[in-house]
């Protein structure tokens, strides 16, 4: 630290004059460097991790390093062991900051020469993928992570090196793969999309760190600092102006890491770019909205995701801190505390002793829409919730495609209660690096099951999935939000979309209504009209064991097979079927957090089919879910249904209570522009749903069966009107 | 309290004379209560739990009493509020002893009196249960619930009644219910079987209540008095030696409520019985063989199981409590701590006080063999635990049938690691009180399917179940053990049976050795020999997704058919095979746990299937598990299996690890009366386990390979023997 170097570098941009300094840590404040060493010193939640992490970082460097010649895929031992150096690497430096003990520096140092020594050597990775090479790993986008880590580490215990030793590692390892990854990968370097941005953020922040100016152009405004990629970009376009990434929340919190990371990096160096108010803050909105689009600590799985990533990711774990730092928001605290990992940064330690001092207030998550798109124009994201007991919410995905990444899933929903999952989506068919599962790459049923409109509780026509599959298709349209309305005992959104299908309007009405005090039902209007005859199917995955079918199902008790030849449906047993020939339809289920949910459809003229996942999987790959689908066919078909929690089975403690129903049936009409759902209980109660799609500037009055009612808004619920 | 009444009864025995003196309270001694008492109104755990139940009870006595007229079953209304009822007024009788408050008395008394008015108006109940009919509820065995119950709040309020309404409720209700379950239902009270266990404690307790001691005489020798029968019986004839209760640990706990509750009410009236050393203290060794015959907190799922069932029932609360009163045992503190439910009971009150105290010690679970039998010569239960970290245990039934709650999986067996299930057994085919599901009856698939052979891990011969899946044949006859040995890196046992099948002894050998720290490995031999040719199957039903498969599979991807027509294949659908010719078999998948888990099986000239439970399902009753079945044909056939847990899966940390296993091949051989398993791994290592099952009084010496070895005792593991 005495023998910090300083240097003064000049650059001279196209729009500006900026003043550059090196410090000891360029990417840490020397402030905040005193300022973390006092309190690794003292008592509290940073101490303590401190303390730990240089327990566990002393019995690593008591191991001799290992960078071996890259051989293996994800999971394999080759990718494995370079993802360990970069994690021990950031972390021996990391305590070197803050213990000035330089046996943690000599352990980045001879890890960084081994690093200096095999890099130049390395050909492209024996096992890397075609769209984005990598050379230490199978893809550049792990290559990127790995600089990302590693120049914090260069930058931590850089004023332990000898002259020497910076030229032979920046030589050997820094800049080599700072120059792969930039001017030797121009397509993934330029591109706006997430390996885009860890590349960018690699590069710059290496700009930063050895004192390359271009570099951080570059990584701003793209190789030819033209702002058509970059930094800059990313931001503008990935990013809704409500902070919905297109990929979805997976990729979001992904996405995350880098941005926060590259942005501290910037408000460090060159804190007139003033980036955190960029684009209204678009980062801290970005960070809100990762956070709310989760249920219980799991981020809600739409398009290619891994259901079990939550708000405790360490990119999460960043992001959060840095919200919280910028903001001062006491909220944020709220979920630092779920997340339970202390960061030993400067965001770390302002969350370590702000929840040291309890100043925690709790996060209530939101019921609201987040609009999709660079504008804000390709649809939404509705989130409803409803602040009951057990917390029911409803996703509601009427957003754009989302790339490569996303599932042909419009205006598909997801129920949530009781801390599970209960309508679901399946996510991505996919094992992180699994070796034997491909090497944990997507797997081929990811794309002829996991993405298909089938796989989701969207509506099929005529057993096609939305844009007949076709991603290039798929990014050019988005649905409409219709409106949406979060009350009291009533939250609801709706959507439509005639692009899915070439002469199809799909359109989606969803509600949470709230009909007594813990009592709150999902409301699911769903409609598909065409001026030609189709077959309709209104899939809904849910989760648990079904016990009760109100009418005698067909079962095929010998022999099953896959209820179609493609798009999906040829990973789909068709278990049973029965018909619905205009009674309502009523399917309970029991889900593992020990409730009952009962499906009560309105009804119609059709078929009721029982599937599961499993047909054509020769590899075993898939998970064996359920799903109850309907069938009609038509010019136009439409499912009204009313999803009721209930009751509770405590098979340990032998208390199963109300495992039937209260809703009996549900009627569904319309009237002056008004539609309606009217819910009918055991008991005779009645409640009512009503709303309208259209203009809802003046109050209208509608009939349902010769009583008069009188709209004002969107939608309004009508309790005990019976 | 000052108001006791005092009655002395004298009572003739044909054995001898005994003094009987009834107290205030009959069933808890007068200093009990004092002492009780002073520590509801002291701090700690007994308090805390005095408090917290005044709270509820508040709540519960502000409420009208409802004591409907009996319709329900299981799971319905008048079920659930008769079975509230006798807890409401158990839990009012404690807190009148503890608190004198009068109002929690006046709710009991309240309540009694309506049971009194209605209970003589009452037929058989009208959805009632053949073998064991009742009145206020479906079957007789709930009736005996609610007296051993109610009987405990009439002791604990009686001294606030008068005269008149003593005589209105014993008249009314207690004596007719009592009278009910003994002279009136003859069958059950004198069968020796939890049923009639429950009928004995409530009417012997009952007798000493009311002051009948000639039903405390029934109670202990049948209704005869001929001790063929009755509650002395039920402790000779229902436990073996070692504790274990012959239907399976799901029922020992709840066999154990009344042998814990009429003992203690015995012990505390008539101590010169000495019920407590009664053969050998054998109630005590219940208890123990209950906590021990769990994994994780839940119960092994022998036979008729409900699997969410484990060491936090209430009916093992009030064991363990009871058990560390009589031993002051402080490892049964370790128990109750993991319980977390304080009683408000003496028993209670002596573990609340040591718990305060912090007295409890570790309570490690053994290696060993639970001999099943009154005799403890039909059988044994073998737990083989290793104590490395993940705790990997094997449960190896070798037991005699259980009677009608009994399983045909002779020889079969489980294996735990990492607090997860991972070759598993189906349990029960039933949803407890589910009124959708029969009315939470076992449903018909528990007998189709639950019960049969196929369902277990166990070898089946010719599609057809042990015992031709007749109980009256299977009740006759049990397996041999042959031996057991519990080491520091070997566990192991062996068993037989001849009499499963006609003319196939089939015998099983299986152990856990633990080849390096850490890392234990399960080693299964199973084996059918007969004279004549027969088809062989061995399924292991698993808990997990496939992973890897080392063959390609014929997979069904389009149409799927059941396996078989009858004996429990008709519920499995058979989704792939694999020719098994004479290479090693290997099969990995994924347990939620997280870790991988490898079978790999020595070469032998078969098939292997892979299937999954839920054809000839047309309620939906069955939950979809996998299985991987071995085949062969011949007239005799054997299975050598080395299960190995390997590696991690994190997919929220991004961290999986050694998702391949390390064994590569296993091979068995025989020389000089011994037989040996060898284990080859990747890296060339081998270890080698090596047994023999006839006497093992002297040393042995056999050849691998041209090697010499020398075996002493039963069994040996040879590690690292290349």
């Amino acid at each position: 630290m005495l023998n910090a170097v300083i240097n003064f570098f000049l650059l001279l941009m196209l729009c500006g004059v900026l003043s550059w300094q090196a410090k000891a840590t360029v990417l840490i404040d020397n402030e905040d460097v005193k300022a973390m060493r006092e309190a690794a010193g003292q008592s509290g939640r940073f101490a303590e991790a401190y303390q730990q992490l240089r327990k566990q970082m002393d019995k690593v460097i008591a191991q001799p390093t290992d960078v071996p010649v890259p051989v293996d895929a994800g999971g394999g031992y080759t990718h494995e062991q370079h993802k360990r150096n970069y994690q021990n690497m950031y972390q021996a430096g990391q305590l070197y900051l803050l213990s000035g003990d330089k046996k943690y520096a000599d352990y980045v140092t001879k890890m960084l020469l081994d690093y200096a020594a095999l890099y130049p050597t390395l050909p492209r990775h024996p096992q890397r993928k075609s769209s984005n090479e990598g050379k230490l790993f199978w893809q550049g986008l792990n290559e990127a992570v790995w600089l990302v880590h590693t120049i914090q580490a260069y930058d931590f215990i850089k004023d332990s090196l000898s002259e020497a030793q910076r030229q032979t590692i920046e030589k050997g390892a820094l800049r080599p793969v700072a120059t792969f990854l930039s001017v030797e990968s121009p397509h993934t370097f330029n591109k706006v999309h997430n390996h885009g941005t860890w590349a960018n953020a690699a590069v710059g922040m290496t700009g930063y760190v050895i004192g390359e100016p271009k570099w951080v152009e570059w990584a701003l405004y793209d190789l030819n600092e033209s702002g058509k990629g970059g930094f800059l970009k990313q931001l503008q376009q990935l990013f809704s102006p409500d902070g919905y990434y297109t990929e979805g929340p997976y990729y979001q919190r992904y996405a995350l890491m880098p941005f926060v990371t590259f942005a501290s990096a910037i408000e460090q160096n060159e804190p007139e770019r003033k980036i955190f108010e960029y684009r209204n803050g678009i980062l801290e909105k970005a960070i809100q909205t990762t956070i709310e689009l989760s249920y219980n600590g799991l981020f809600f799985p739409l398009n290619d995701a891994i259901k079990s990533k939550g708000i405790s990711t360490i990119e999460l774990v960043h992001g959060v801190a840095l919200a919280y730092q910028l903001t001062g928001d006491t909220r944020f605290l709220d979920i630092a505390k779920q997340q339970d990992t202390v960061l030993l940064t400067p965001a770390g330690l302002a969350v370590s002793q702000a929840l040291d001092n309890n100043e925690a207030t709790a996060y209530t998550m939101p019921s609201r829409v987040y609009l999709d798109g660079p504008d804000g124009k390709q649809g939404a994201l509705a989130v409803l919730r409803a602040h009951t007991k057990d917390k029911p919410a409803v996703v509601f995905k009427a957003t754009s495609q989302g790339m490569g990444h996303g599932h042909f899933d419009k205006l598909t929903w997801q129920f949530y209660d009781k801390g599970n999952e209960i309508v679901s989506d399946y996510g991505a068919v996919r094992f992180l690096n699994v070796v034997t599962k491909e090497g944990g790459r997507y797997l081929p049923e990811n794309t002829s099951y996991g993405k298909q409109s089938i796989a989701h509780n969207t509506m099929v026509v005529d057993e096609t999935s939305h844009f007949n599959g076709k991603v290039n298709v798929a990014d050019r349209y988005a649905p409409t939000l219709l409106f949406d309305q979060h009350g009291d005992d009533l939250q609801i959104a709706a959507a439509n979309i005639d692009t899915a299908y070439q002469d199809t309007m799909l359109q989606r009405v969803i509600a949470l209504v709230t009909v007594a005090p813990g009592k709150t039902l999902a409301v699911d209007i769903i409609s598909g009209n065409s001026p030609s005859e189709h077959q309709y199917d209104v899939p809904l995955h849910y989760q648990g064991q079904l016990t009760y079918i109100n009418q005698a199902v067909n079962s095929y008790s010998k022999t099953m097979s896959a209820l179609g030849d493609a798009n999906g449906y040829q990973h789909l047993w068709l278990q049973g079927e029965a018909p619905f020939e205009n009674q309502p339809a009523q399917v309970s289920w029991l889900n593992d957090n020990g409730k009952f949910y009962t499906l009560t459809t309105a009804p119609l003229q059709g078929k009721v089919m029982f599937t599961q996942i499993g047909a054509g999987d020769p590899n075993f790959n898939l998970r064996n879910e359920k799903a109850v689908i309907v069938r009609q066919r038509g010019q136009s078909a439409r499912v009204v249904s009313v999803l009721e929690p209930h009751g509770s089975y405590d098979a340990a403690k032998e208390q199963t209570v109300a495992s039937t129903p209260d809703v009996a049936s549900v009627a569904y009409g319309e009237n002056n522009g008004v539609s309606w759902v009217q819910i009918t209980l055991k008991d005779d109660q009645q409640h009512m749903l009503a709303y309208r799609t259209a203009e809802a500037a003046n109050k209208v009055s509608f009939a349902v069966n010769g009583q008069q009612y009188t709209l004002t808004k969107h939608a309004q619920l009508f309790k005990n009107i019976k």
